[in-house]
């Protein structure tokens, strides 16, 4: 799957995995709510129930901000699997930009009551990357 | 979510999201099918296309033993969303035990005609964590 494909499959997706890692290297992955633009994405801290503000996704970008994005899709046949993953930067924005609060209630109907009020989460991608079972005969990158 | 509950709910997925980082601490994300047995997960390398074995998740893991391992569901009711978390290291079996091997043919009938024959690898959950937005106001866990 080529660069652009793998971010084309990215709009059709709605929810995706992030992976941070603290200074130490260690992993951390939870799911994400997203908004594509350009080659950024944002992800927010939103009203989602959580039991403090003090998450570890973002102490671990504050450390470190190297971020890993994963949407993809599981199918019983698997020949019709598919992923796509964005690598970046992140950064934290504790005044997000209006355009991107804009981008995010237009695609999650959920935020139009609440409209996230937390940080924002803003990702560079340095590299965009897919696989598929049918196409990685062909032009297969490296999982 | 209490722990026993987040490995429960690991049982009934099919696919779940792997996290490691290399020694310089950039996270890396794939998904996997894998198998559940105690509190260990292993998932092998399979036939499904690859344009090379020397894989990134296999590199990582030789430098950094950690791994977060995720499994979720999206729904638009946000209300029914939740995910389980198992975070613990990895080791890498070039000589897979057959039991291993037993567990993910029987879990997955994909394998049964091409069973796996790369390495396999089995991580030892050292933490079970799992969050659902209807517990979260119970017990939530932070995320």
């Amino acid at each position: 799957m080529t660069p652009d494909a793998a971010r084309e499959k990215f709009t059709t997706a709605r929810s995706a995995h992030l992976a941070t890692a603290d200074s130490s290297g260690t992993p951390h992955l939870v799911p994400i709510v997203f908004a594509l633009h350009s080659n950024q994405i944002a992800f927010a801290i939103d009203h989602k129930p959580k039991r403090t503000q003090n998450l570890r996704r973002l102490r671990n970008i504050a450390q470190n901000d190297r971020v890993s994005v994963l949407v993809d899709h599981y199918d019983e046949d698997w020949t019709q699997l598919w992923w796509s993953r964005a690598d970046g930067r992140a950064t934290i924005s504790h005044d997000p930009p209006a355009q991107w609060l804009t981008r995010l209630t237009t695609r999650y109907p959920q935020y139009a009551e609440t409209p996230p009020q937390g940080p924002l989460v803003l990702i560079t991608v340095e590299r965009w990357q897919g696989w598929s079972y049918q196409a990685a005969g062909h032009d297969g990158v490296p999982r």
